[in-house]
């Protein structure tokens, strides 16, 4: 598959409106949108945001190539005719984007409603980025969330990604293993993760290797004599801690020629059980530092258990729960028109209605900003609207009380969460390396209070809508009901 | 991304494993492995094999190219020295794949145990291909068994697939258009996947288009004028039953100038309300040839509450809860060891113990057979163990009573389920169409009585061990669990 421009990754209405557009002749009508959730994944109070450099590379590689024009002349409508004029999609074959887009970092915390891209262009050319944008953006900020909250139950333990058989499709597991490691992962077992993004590789042998020799011993023996510096013997094919001493019994033979036996892995059974009495096994034979590692369908609740059971576990390898996000396989990531650009130049705020008000867009083209507490916290998260000038000081409406709000004072220490990172379709600067977004997954989870991180009924953090743009937003919802009423009365 | 060669889409520990065999000079020791799962998703009855194709070409292309063997070459061991010897990388690059394969065609009802692909060859290839063929059959089984239960929902009714922006990940998406077809969909969303596959592609338009002009009305005639045989009014922008109205209007317009209104889209509020609501309005304005296509958070069961309510839904949209198989987002498929020649040439049979005696590998180089009844209706599956030659008349071990046998009359009809499809690493004949793959779908599902496809509680499909390998599994874990005890006196 020839992944060099990836213009058709889009839902087929994304193309018959900017054909509608076009025929329109206003297709270059300036425009804003804005990539957000609505509401946080797992139960949980946060999301890591992930995905910007893939989504970025997207656009920057942007464009119809002739046979992706060519496919789309073959479509055709309910009347049996191409849905597409030739001057369109010659039209389309010319395009090259011109967007300006800003971009939350990749690793930087996030809550529902804040952008985490904003895209600036044509109305034409941000619709046509809508649906791969968002496919990038909701995936990989889900699983790089998933990771976050594993690492955090490892509580310092390190956490191996070992999901690419489970998981959605190749770049299903190729996305996730990046992404998981920006959320705190240490490696993966997908091999070609490792190529394409640098992400540290982990493995050492499966239950097969063992049930190809005639007995376990014999297994391990082969395996430690092929690698002897890389052995953690995969103990439980035929009965864990028969296995636990096979591995001490050529753990031993490697001690006795100057090398070390890693540690042992376990893959089925009770693993507090097992571990704990691997360990005591493992000690008693002098083997203290040899590393427990366990696999099985470990979660952060399990790996939180059994933690709390006391499991000797030092390495927690996690697949199918973390690479799907088991629990909630999707993050409901949205794409929507914050304002457009009139024939006189002025801009538009524009909103979406929705009978559940949670639902109804923020009009504007946002930014958001975070304060800091004087011990450097993040204390409150402000959308504000860029199309207009900010008073001093800042009067924040609190997000679940309308009538109280909350003053910004001129002092505090803030940052601007979008970054400028696309103007007229070329990217900005060099891309961070992935391990500098690990970290920054790290540090950002740091400034929040523990409340706000918990797994269960967490503290909500406090966002809110700067007070003028919470005006403008009411006053468009009045407008927007009072029109329906007028149309709905004859 | 080079997308050539997928020889290093694969856990670490394949290749460990490889490095090992090829030390032990054992990489030539010929094998048999399945692909199968062990229990049905959804709690449902059956799985759809899907994923054979892309399977099957991922063998074809197989090979190590340049940069991924310098890859290997950069990972170290726990001492920081590589861990493959040149030598080794030297013969993985150049490595031609040699492995025989028999798979079950795209598109055919399976149960758990029965192996969906089988590979025979050099343990070390095999063992080189299991984590791809997992990700890759695990996934579009999943999605095609999801879609065939979502199109039973509807009942006749298309449904359309519209995932791609909650997909995990591109593939994640791309794969599950394929597999949804497969599951019996219409068409998709993703004009990606019509181009790669040939699957029609749908769609019209969004909230966008109508909020980036003055009024809804104006954005319907607008579209009209451009894609006059093409108009599928999204009508929940501002009010849904104005909506409605305002797409009557355009399509009275429509009408007067020899064209015809195709019908309108609901994405919010009650469907089941509102589409008998818009049903009534479109009626009355002599709209009876309009359809009303639903789409929002859709799955099976939504669907069917809903047509038990009366919904006049003709068309259905469904994304998310289809392409990430929302309530279970991953088919625990498993690669497992059936059986190893010696050096003397003989086959030994090898099974995987487990303290579950379900997860019990079943030994042997396996083969389904499906035996008719009368009416041509599915009556029984029998796995057989194609190293030996079969007793006839076969007898079929009831698998939930050990004690109960069922004899096979020669004069049934019957099908091997498994078919050639690779012979030393080259495809044999042709691909099936994707359209044709989705035509044996529905066939292969009338085949099975109601009672198997019921979506809870399903009856349980018969699916036995023929009896000589009923007798060699029981045989294999008793000596495993002899010799265990035997380890373990001292």
């Amino acid at each position: 598959m020839d992944m060099k421009s990836l213009a058709l990754l889009t839902d087929l209405y994304q193309l018959t409106m900017a054909f509608g557009y076009w025929k329109q002749r206003k297709a270059d009508q300036q425009s804003v949108f804005h990539l957000f959730y609505r509401s946080n994944p797992f139960r949980g109070g946060y999301v890591v945001a992930a995905g910007l450099q893939p989504a970025l590379e997207l656009i920057r590689d942007f464009c119809f190539q002739a046979d992706d024009v060519e496919f789309l002349a073959t479509i055709t409508g309910n009347d049996g005719n191409p849905i597409f004029e030739p001057a369109f999609l010659d039209y389309l074959s010319r395009l090259e984007l011109s967007v300006d887009v800003d971009a939350v970092p990749e690793g930087t915390v996030v809550f529902p409603h804040e952008p985490l891209l904003r895209i600036r262009g044509s109305i034409l050319q941000c619709q046509l980025l809508e649906t791969a944008l968002l496919n990038i953006v909701n995936f990989q900020s889900l699983i790089a969330t998933k990771a976050s909250r594993i690492v955090m139950a490892a509580n310092g333990d390190s956490v191996l990604e070992f999901g690419l058989r489970r998981a959605q499709g190749i770049d299903g597991a190729l996305a996730a293993s990046r992404a998981a490691y920006i959320g705190g992962c240490s490696a993966t077992s997908n091999v070609l993760a490792g190529k394409l993004f640098g992400i540290p590789v982990r493995g050492t042998h499966a239950h097969s290797w063992v049930m190809s020799f005639d007995s376990e011993l014999e297994s391990f023996s082969a395996y430690a004599k092929a690698m002897p510096n890389n052995c953690v013997f995969l103990v439980d094919t035929y009965d864990t801690l028969e296995g636990v001493r096979h591995a001490i019994a050529v753990g031993q033979h490697l001690k006795s020629s100057g090398h070390r036996m890693v540690g042992i892995r376990l893959d089925s059974g009770d693993l507090a059980r097992l571990s704990i009495e691997a360990r005591q096994l493992l000690d008693a034979a002098g083997f203290t530092d040899a590393v427990i590692v366990a696999s099985n369908d470990l979660d952060e609740r399990l790996i939180q258990s059994l933690k709390q059971q006391g499991a000797a576990i030092a390495v927690w390898g996690v697949g199918t729960k973390l690479v799907t996000a088991y629990d909630q396989p999707a993050l409901g990531g949205v794409y929507k028109l914050g304002a457009i650009q009139s024939s006189n130049g002025s801009w538009l705020p524009k909103i979406k209605l929705s009978e559940q008000l949670i639902k109804t867009s923020t009009p504007g083209a946002l930014q958001v900003r975070r304060y800091f507490d004087a011990e450097g916290n993040a204390a409150t998260d402000m959308i504000f609207n860029e199309l207009e000038s900010l008073p001093a000081p800042c009067k924040v409406i609190d997000p679940f009380d309308p009538s109280i709000y909350r003053e910004m004072r001129d002092t505090m220490v803030f940052e601007d969460l979008l970054k400028p990172a696309i103007r007229n379709g070329k990217v900005l600067g060099e891309f961070p390396s992935l391990l500098s977004i690990r970290t920054r997954t790290i540090q950002q989870l740091k400034k929040f209070h523990s409340s706000v991180l918990r797994f269960d009924n967490p503290q909500k953090y406090s966002v809110g809508l700067e007070q003028e743009l919470h005006e403008l937003k009411s006053r468009l919802v009045r407008q927007a009901r009072q029109t329906q009423q007028v149309l709905e009365e004859p």
